[in-house]
């Protein structure tokens, strides 16, 4: 007789970039889920989803979906959270882990936390692992191989949910850090909501330049531009959510780069030629950094 | 009896990415070029080159490896052309086709064209193609392979020499556009010069977080922030002499980005879904453009 899954029952809510991924991890291992259900809004994805054998069945009703599962994942816009756990929370089996994949974890507590019932457990999750496409067919299995996770676990939150949440992970490929949601919310402003934010506005400011001018911008893109372009093909409503659910943290950020651009362009003015090359050498001790942490 | 190469006798100054990324090319195909001679300040670098079979002979004096070349390409940083000009300047062979890399093209053809001998023709050039490292071993012959290269000869150069120039390029596998360097500098202020820029303020701000946020943003680095860190490692003293010669049109395009920046600052502090929403669609388009272009 082998043992059961770890998740007899697991229902994940929105079939795109990160809930396809994580569908391919559960169904590649069968001592991690039992039976896999699917929920999307879109009749279109449910059908896709069932095309790709990414589920069992699918449903267009999420409170259908989380009926009797073990385990329930979040997968949608952080704007959509809020109603989505008050449509959920009612049809939660007593004893059921409920995580989620939001990129801002205060908000989502704020929103998910009051519609978890008593005797439900909720630990809120973020996988630092992506890409700029979406959309069922864009997930992959390997996406979260390699690279970290963060749970925010309120306090209190039972440490077995938590480490069944961590094992989950850890199949995936993760590795695993634990923190506080506000510290959480600060450093992904940094690490990604800023970097976004930038991008989106580089190629803003390249889209509003003459007809003439952007087909040039196009074709010789292959100088630094492109990657922008590559970060500002990310999808509008997901990073939409995120700016507005991380307001003071990102405003915050936007400031200490400003001040920072400020002082760049003040020394390109003046032809400042040494505070140049020193701030210019002083940046790549953090790419090495990233080389030595396996994360470039 | 074979046809003599295009080139009998080529020198190249300056054996860094591009330099001998040009070299690879060169030595690839015995009908492009003859002999090949290289010239390096360092001789350190000279006896790299050799050790590498990048070229015949290598010199530490500029003006020593020019004499008697059919073709010289100078690939060094901007700031340093006015000075190698004015040494190999008296040593060009009448007839002699002389190239450069540079970034920015208005500058370079300031510095260079004066100390040209009349009788040689100065073709000014510029690949759209490059990586972050930097020095001989990191070139390789494919780095211009399906790259724009842009050339910006003055009015009234002798059309069979930049006929000759476009010539090596396409060897290299590039498709060439011949424009005004003014316009150049203009296209590329948008397309490379401000995203290097942002690039390097943004992993400036990051390095000077407090040690332990500093330590994370390693660590998360790969949802955005890592992209940013790879660009910004380019070597600082080419792209301090870059910005140095494009004053005025990267202060322009700082202007541009800056005003855009503010305007999505205010719609995030007030919260404006729609307006955050329609600008991150729009960017879309541009990057379609680009993988339409082929240049992803
Ligand atoms: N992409 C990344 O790089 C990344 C990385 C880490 C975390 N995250 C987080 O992961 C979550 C999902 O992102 P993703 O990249 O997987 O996005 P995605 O590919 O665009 O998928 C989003 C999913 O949410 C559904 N959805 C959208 N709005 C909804 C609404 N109002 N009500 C119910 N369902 C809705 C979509 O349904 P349809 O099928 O109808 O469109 C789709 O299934 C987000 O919270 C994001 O912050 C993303
Ligand atoms: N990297 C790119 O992405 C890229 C793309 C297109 C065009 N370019 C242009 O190509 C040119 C070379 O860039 P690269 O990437 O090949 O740089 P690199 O790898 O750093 O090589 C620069 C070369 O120039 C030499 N050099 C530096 N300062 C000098 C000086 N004052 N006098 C004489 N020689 C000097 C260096 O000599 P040592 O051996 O002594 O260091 C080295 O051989 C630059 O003008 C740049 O604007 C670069």
């Amino acid at each position: 007789m082998t043992a059961p899954p770890l998740f007899p029952r697991v229902a994940v809510i929105g079939l795109g970039l990160i809930g396809s991924s994580l569908a391919r991890v559960l169904r590649a291992d069968p001592t991690l889920a039992g039976e896999l259900v699917a929920a999307d809004r879109s009749a279109a994805v449910c059908a896709r989803v069932l095309e790709l054998g990414l589920a069992d069945r699918a449903e267009t009703d999420p409170a259908c979906a989380v009926a009797g599962a073990d385990l329930v994942i979040l997968a949608v816009p952080i704007g959509a959270c809020a109603d989505l756990a008050a449509a959920i929370g009612p049809h939660l089996k007593p004893g059921a882990i409920l995580t989620d994949v939001g990129s801002v974890k205060q908000a989502v507590i704020r929103d998910v936390a009051p519609q978890v019932p008593d005797g439900v457990h909720f630990v809120p999750g973020h996988p630092i692992a992506g890409t700029e496409h979406s959309g069922p067919d864009a997930g992959f299995a390997d996406l979260f191989r390699g690279r970290w996770c963060i749970l925010t676990p309120p306090p209190g939150t039972d440490p077995a949910a938590v480490e069944k949440v961590v094992e989950l992970w850890r199949r995936a490929g993760s590795m695993i850090e634990v923190m506080e949601p506000g510290h959480h919310d600060r450093v992904l402003a940094i690490t990604s909501h800023l970097p976004h934010l930038i991008a989106y506005t580089i190629v803003g400011t390249a889209t509003d330049l003459e007809e003439h001018l952007k087909s040039e911008v196009i074709r010789f893109s292959a100088s630094g531009f492109r990657d922008f372009t590559r970060i500002a093909a990310s999808d509008p409503v997901m990073w939409r959510d995120i700016f507005l659910n991380n307001r003071e943290a990102v405003l915050e950020i936007i400031q200490r780069f400003t001040e920072d651009l400020t002082a760049l362009q003040r020394a390109i003015r003046w032809g400042e030629a040494e505070t140049l090359e020193h701030l210019f050498t002083r940046t790549r001790d953090i790419r090495r950094g990233i080389i030595d942490a396996r994360q470039a």
